[in-house]
């Protein structure tokens, strides 16, 4: 009895995963009002019996759906190689090379579910809103903690030698984000979104002067 | 007799504005999906026989207000003071000042139709793409003007002395903009797009020097 009350947990779990996939794809694919629960349960090949096991309504899909994008993307940027670089700016132009670098595929797969919910339903649906904000913020303030270790490496601190501060710099790299999606929807095509980033490096290069070498350092006068 | 058609004209006329003024509203607040042709009706304080009188489906209403939108955008940035400021780069970075100026009033009132349409109805509806790709695009390219003048007065030579282009940086100022209104939706607050149109300044400032003045120039050793 016991086994088959755990197969049976399995299976529940893996129809909600599937569930939660699908909203994933579907809702980056056309947007949250136009998604149906029938479009979900399509997608995932189950009923919509199985969805009203795990769901209340299309908004608590769209909550949980909010949770399941913010894990998965915390797992992929959490365990991406750059995460291991030592110098705190390596590890943000590493960030936006990775962002880069997964600019792959359809437009539904790698574009934002947060930032595409939020842009239609921040004022009619305000729990999705919320969500969205608390996760963008989450990621956010993941880069800041690598940008406050780079300003402090280069010595760049605010009100002193600079006039903006690492949560600010965090979100604008989030604003350029989800800006290169909406140009590679409008164009259909991922190379505007690697222009934006390219450009985004840039200016981050700018902000945070590579580290002196100790050769480097013994070559200033004295 | 003339008068009267001429009236009737006018009034049409009327109603076809008031129609898209409100979509403009309309779809900014609640998205393309979620917007009802009765919702605009409402807003409009007009029939469903006036909506349709002017306009086949919410499809062509949907065009008809990219179109405004555009033409609005257009005349307002065309008559702006920076426009007359007679060095390029002045009027790229008043260009950025009068977008952080108009970060006024409630969201819809602010943030832009294109992207917001463009989002969710990239992949669903192929006539409203490429209406926000050809008006997102057109913008583009008047800022991309500025900037091939702003590089020409800097001595800026793409695959010469930089590795950028005019169009790849005009696309990535309406990357910061409308990155910063997904943002702003998800904050509820325009203060995270000013902040973050404050950094597309300092990139700018960055890329391009201040321009030598005489006495700077004299001051130099011959």
């Amino acid at each position: 009895m016991p086994s088959t009350n755990t197969q049976a947990q399995a299976a529940q779990h893996d129809s909600k995963t599937k569930l939660l996939d699908a909203a994933l794809y579907v809702i980056r694919a056309k947007g949250y009002s136009a998604t149906r629960v029938e479009d979900i349960c399509e997608a995932a090949h189950l009923t919509k019996g199985s969805f009203f096991h795990h769901f209340k309504s299309k908004e608590d899909l769209g909550l949980a759906a909010a949770e399941h994008f913010y894990a998965m993307a915390d797992g992929l940027f959490g365990q991406a190689p750059y995460r291991s670089l030592p110098d705190p700016v390596d590890r943000l132009l590493g960030y936006v090379d990775f962002r880069k670098a997964i600019l792959r595929g359809e437009l539904p797969e790698y574009t934002c579910l947060l930032g595409t919910m939020v842009q239609e339903a921040y004022e009619t649906h305000p729990r999705i809103r919320e969500a969205c904000d608390r996760y963008l913020g989450s990621h956010a303030r993941d880069v800041e903690a690598d940008i406050a270790a780079a300003m402090a490496s280069r010595g760049l601190r605010p009100n002193l030698n600079i006039d903006w501060t690492a949560e600010s710099l965090a979100f604008y790299t989030q604003a350029v984000l989800q800006g290169s999606f909406i140009l590679a929807k409008a164009q259909r095509n991922a190379a505007v979104a690697a222009d934006c980033l390219d450009h985004l490096r840039r200016y981050l290069e700018m902000l945070f002067p590579p580290k002196q070498t100790p050769a480097a350092s013994q070559s200033q006068p004295a």
